[in-house]
Order: structure tokens, then sequence, then C-alpha cells
């Protein structure tokens, strides 16, 4: 019988800026980072682990927020959170003194969800199983009890997604033996980053082929020439089949949105990705209107499943990409993708960062084995970048997300990169390990 | 020649919810709390202020994220600071490793808001004007430059807001002389705290009435009789000639909104406030179309212009409630007077909890004195509460806002004020003055 008994959250930057891994037209100087969460229980040799990405300053705050939600872990027996993880969610969204510095949006919706998803950590691991089949193996009304439906009956109600998990119930096992054995497709930015020459990029794009990737995505949005060459050069060294994706990281305004993605000529893009700011449900709908057939990807930076409920009432978008340390946590990442199963939209969840590949496969598998089963379109971002950090690190084979079987949710990492890469006093930062 | 040399930060909370001032459907005890900012400068008889509002847990936090953001005015000039308060702002709001932490939302959003509002008060001594005359008395293009039109220009272009500006100028001076013999028309919310009881509520409201107020706010959305039982008892202590109107603080889902408010009977509602989750842009608009003539209001919880932008391209709401602490300071909510004007909405700053009245009084004389002019439903909230604590208090004369004549932005407190209420180790969180 397990209990939490204390916490613990350690600052960790990885200095990702000096080589310009990770940068975008928005974000030229990300240093990766992650406010990371340790729940210590009273059995030594367990505990529970969640964290946010964020690229740098206010990482500290991030840990200090996830400081003040904690506590709410603290004292519980793991048996009793796992029996009633849908209502221990709720509480930590609904704190009322907490909600107002949101809400739900931010640096405390997002502490809200590194607790939640670390609580998940230790029902995964008390369990034995990962993530994605612990999801997988509950029925469809315990599945329905993890949801807060508050705010989104009007696009979902608990009835009508009970009667989706349970229509998908009977494709359970045949799903889940088809992940086993051949695993989910991923696509990488990896030789997209803006910061990059011209020739690292065809390199690297032309190994992504040779590694298996079906779809390569590029930054763009700080040049319209500059993005016609690099999509061009890309094209050339990919051919026809392989499909591209842009993403601009929000630099537009709706209506140069639109005129710039209009200028692009006919390159055959897959995607645009967070053409404008995420919080404009109004503004996606207008550019994807206007762009068609090119279709829209949004969602890293949407706060919360109230965004996604109106992108997708509203046909803001295509592709539905959820981050597993934007909202809070597991719990209101089922609510989107139930709400996606709902409205038919494929689920392709952002990735890269530090440990998201490591956490929102999970997500993208239960996805596939018990909400939207086979779907041509769903695909799982893939950066080649920190997973030796990882203690479950992802396994990619032939450009494909292979299920990880060890029992946990993802984030946890290794003692030793969490100790060096400690900001500010970590050796890393200190200058001891080059 | 002032110059920021340094800043300071104090997490000040007043106990309200040992008497549930401020109670409502939502957030049942607030303790109304101020994450407060000063602004040094290299005249000690000088400094800025300016905080953000939370209702509790959670404000040193809010300290924290200003304490990230306040050295961008460290070592500038009150005077340079002055002349590019435009660029300044922007500078806080698009710094891309904070702005990862939103965007512009939350925690991170609203700490930029206290820095810019901090160097506004600097500005505004420095001038010997109070705010809203220092706004007041800038050129139309001067006004143009301060905002950030970034995510807004298929809203409203900078060339479509000189024009707003430049055809208002006509009229400034004769608004100018109305306002100071005049003043603004307040609405007030004391009476209608859901803690209060049916006699005091009753109280109250006769008293409001007797006071000069011709709109008086009830809280409303824990239980449909309460509501229907206050609004009778409310109506019969008023008469029918004073307008009411009733807040839900967020309580609803969108249907069930619109059945609640349809089943309140013909009570003759002015508005409903904050009806759903803020960033309900979609249900908003379906309320609001199912409702009328019922008008809805909404803005206190809208966490940026983008949000706003498309409430306004929506028809979600008729009242744009903006409030001093809740986005980037006294430029966004510029921008959002602006859009308002371009909108035909009346302006109805949100006010209360502490320090609100005293700072968005001088966005909504701004408002009324050089963009959107004479307007009927123009109305400012008030509540009687906390405003000694407040070196320039608010002054409500016969139900009206009169205009500060002194130098400043309206955050600071008295230092007394500060060190006594701050937590937790201030006297009066220690007990030792009752």
């Amino acid at each position: 019988m397990p209990k939490v008994i204390g916490f613990k959250t350690t600052d960790v930057r990885f200095p990702t800026s000096r080589g310009l891994d990770g940068s975008d037209a928005m974000n030229q100087d990300p240093d990766y980072s992650a406010a990371y969460l340790e729940l210590l229980t009273d059995d030594p040799k367990l505990s529970g682990y969640g964290l946010v990405f964020t690229i740098g300053r206010g990482n500290d705050l991030q840990c200090s927020a996830i400081e003040l939600l904690a506590p709410y872990a603290v004292g519980k027996e793991v048996s009793e959170l796992a029996k009633s993880m849908g209502e221990f969610a709720k509480s930590l969204v609904r704190d009322s003194q907490m909600r107002w510095l949101g809400p739900e949006k931010g640096v405390t919706h997002m502490a809200a969800g590194a607790v939640i998803n670390a609580v998940w950590d230790l029902v995964c691991k008390v369990s034995g199983k990962p993530l994605w089949k612990y999801l997988a193996d509950l029925s469809p009304q315990e599945i329905v009890d993890l949801v807060d439906f508050r705010y989104i009956s009007d696009a979902i109600t608990p009835a009508q997604a009970l009667e989706i998990l349970t229509k998908a119930q009977a494709n359970r096992a045949k799903n889940e033996t088809s992940l086993l054995a051949n695993g989910l497709p991923a696509y990488t930015t990896t030789p997209g980053w803006l910061g990059y020459t011209d020739e690292k990029m065809v390199h690297l794009a032309k190994q992504a082929v040779a590694d298996g990737f079906k779809l390569i995505k590029l930054k763009c949005g700080v040049s319209l020439e500059d993005d016609k060459r690099r999509l061009k050069l890309v094209r050339q060294a990919v051919g026809a089949e392989i499909k591209l994706a842009i993403d601009a990281n929000q630099v537009w305004d709706v209506n140069q949105a639109i005129e710039w993605l209009n200028s692009l000529g006919d390159v055959n893009l897959h995607w645009i990705e967070e053409p404008t700011n995420p919080d404009d449900v109004v503004g996606h709908a207008a550019i994807a209107k206007a762009i068609a057939p090119v279709k829209v990807a949004t969602g890293e930076h949407v706060a919360n499943r109230i965004i996604f409920k109106q992108m997708m009432q509203s046909k803001s978008f295509s592709f539905v990409q959820i981050d597993a340390s934007r909202v809070a946590g597991i719990n209101e990442n089922i609510a989107i993708i139930l709400m996606a199963a709902k409205f038919d939209l494929p689920v392709c969840p952002h990735a890269g960062g530090v440990g998201l590949c490591e956490m929102v496969q999970h997500l993208a598998m239960f996805d596939y084995v018990a909400v939207g089963g086979e779907n041509p379109d769903r695909v799982v971002e893939f950066v080649d970048h920190l997973h030796e950090h990882f203690v479950v690190p992802t396994d990619i084979r032939n450009a494909r997300y292979i299920p990880p079987v060890k029992a946990g949710a993802g984030a946890e990492m290794f003692a030793a990169s969490v100790s060096d890469y400690k900001y500010p006093d970590g050796p890393q930062w200190r200058g001891q390990i080059k």
C-alpha cells in the first residue's frame, strides 16, 4: 500500500540554444528545460514523475507553481488515487484561489498537469503497466469517469463519450496486437530547424527518408523567400512521395498567414502548423477556409479543452496536436482525444522538447487502441533529441514508435541527468562538464 | 532625469474570506490579495507602483513572476521609457522564453501587466498628471504607437485606430470638461455577494439606491430558486427603474446557462455576466443568441486582446468588461478599448478586488475623453471595499467616479497597509492587529 509522503521539484535546463536546436521563427534561442517533479512515497524504490516542458527563463517559476499544487497528492495512498483519478484531477483544476491565476491556462494549469501526470506515473508503476496499456485496459465507463466535462458538454456529453468508447471496444484486442507488432507512425522535425544551414537541412532530410519517415516538417515564417527556397530544396531531396509540413510557430497575423501561404506556390503541403496565435479560434477558421486544400494543424500551445472544443466546432483545424505538458495532464488530454473522435479528427501529437515524445506516445497509443482506432492520418511527432536522459526512452524503428512495455507514464529521467543539468548550479551549467 | 534602479515585490493579502465579502458561485472563500510591485528610482521620493489582483493562494507565485520581468525596467531613465512605452510593453510580452509559459495568458502575462503599469505610474508622476489625463493629452498617433497590433490586425489596423482617434479628437475638450464636472457613472456590486443573507442584501440594495446607483449587480448561479428569490427581493426593494444585472462567475456550461437564464422569468435583466468559461468565444455567442434580448457581459477573466477580438467578431457579448490587472497592462487595455470603439461596443470596466477601481477608472476616463466619447451604456463597476489602503482612493459622489487629479496610475498603497497585510508575516496575519 504505497503512500505519497512528499515531493521534490528540480529546475532542469539543457543549453540547447548553443547549437540552435529547437530554433524557430518565434523562439530563436530556446534552452530546452523541464520543471521536473518527483512524488516521493514511503517505498524508497517507488517515485512518480511528471514535468512541464519550457524553453528556459521561467522554468523556476514553473517549479514554484508545481510546488503549490503537489501537496494535493501528499498523504494519499496510491491505491486510493488510482480509484479516483478523475476526482483528483478536478480537485487541482478547481482550486478556486489558484484557478483565479488562469483560469485553466498558463503556469498554474501546466503545474496541475505535472502533478496529475506524476500521480499517473505512480498508478502505472504500482499496476505494473505502461500508461497506454493501463488506460486501454479500463472499461469505457472508467475512462469517462476520468474526464471533466465542465465547459465541453455542448460538444460532447458523458453519454456520447461512453458510446464512442463502447463502440471502439470491439476492436481493442485487434488494435493492441497490431500496435505491439507495428507501432505507430512517426514524423520528424529534426531536419527543419530555422537555425540550420541549407546543407544541414538537406542532409538531415535525406537521412530522414532513409530512416523510413514519410512526413517531414520544416520551420518557416521568417522570410518568404527562405521558405520557398527551403521547401524547394527539401522537395528535391526527398522526392514527390514524401509528405511535407511547415510550422510557423505563431508568427503571423491572420491575413498575413493567408497571403504568405497563398504565395508559396504549389508545393503540395500536408499541413501548416500554428499559423497564428493559439487562442485565435476564429482566425484559424478563417485561415483554414482561405488556404484549402492545404490543411491547418495546431494544439501544442492550446491552453485547454475549451479552446480545443471551439476549434473543432469552428473547423479551425484538421489535425489535433495535443501536447503532453500544456494542459492539465492525461485527464484533460483524454477529454480532447474523445472530442476529436466525436468530431472525426485525427490526433497527431506534438512532441520533441524534453520528454514530450516519451510522454505523449502513451496517449497516441491509447487513442489508437481504445478510442480512435485505425486512422491513416494519425502520426506522432518525433525529434531525435535528449532521449538519452530518459529511463524509458522512445524506441523508434523504421520511423515508427514501438510501444513501451515498462511500467510508468514516461516522464522519469535518470538521476544523473537531473543533477548534471540542474539550473543554475548543476555541473553542466557551472561548466565543470563540457 | 530619474532612473529606475531596482524593484521590490510584496505579497499583500487581506483576510476577506472571514466575512465572505467577495464570495460568489465560483469563488467561495477569496482572500483579496495583491502581488504588489514597487519600482525604485534614484530619487528616493519617487517610486512607481503596479499590482496584480489575486484571491489568495498563488499570490506569492504571482510576485515571483513579476520579479522575472521587472528587470526589463531597471537601468532605464523614466524619460526614455515615456517616449517608448509601446516598445517597452512589447519587449516584455515578446520575451520568447517567458512567452512559452503563456503565451500571453496566466501568471506571466499578468506579471507583464504589473510591470508595465508600474512604469506608467512613474511616467505619470514625472509628468505631474493622472494617467487618464496623460493618455488623453497624447496625439492620436502617439496613442496608436502604444498598441501591439500583433494578432488583431484582422479586426483593427493602425490606420483604422488612427482614424477613430482623430475623429474623436474634436470632442476631447468638451468631454474633459464634462468629466471634470460630472465624473462617470458607477454601478455597484456591494449588495450582491452570495455569502450575504437576504436581509443584508436587501438593506444594501436600498442603501445603493439611496446613494444614487442606477445599476445593481447580484451574484448568481448556485441555486436557481435562490436566484429567483434574490432577484425578486431586490427588484421589490429598488423598484422598476433601477437596472439589475447578474453575475454567474463562469459556473455554467453553455447549454446550462441558456436553460438557467431562460428559466428566470421576466425580471428585466440588464446583463448576465460571465455565464461560462471566459475562453469560450463560441459558447458566449451561442448564449447571447439564445437569451436575447438579455445581453451578455464578460471580460474580467479574458486573458488577452486576442480573445476579446474574437468575442467582438463573433457577437459574443454586448458589454466589454476590461480589467486593470488581467491583461498586459495599460497598453493592451488601450488595444481593447480601440477595438471596442471599432465594433461600437461600450467598455464597462470590471473593478472591485484590491485597487481595481483605483486603476481602471483611468482607462474608462481616457476612453470617454479620447476614444469612445459619450455613451449611455458606459458604466464602471464599484465595490466599496479596501479603498482606504490606497494613496489616491476612488472618489465616488452621487454614484459617479470623480476623476483623480493627483499624478499617477492608481496602484500605490500606503506603506503601512502593505506592511500590515504582508503575507504570511505581517501583523494582520500574525494576529497582532485584529
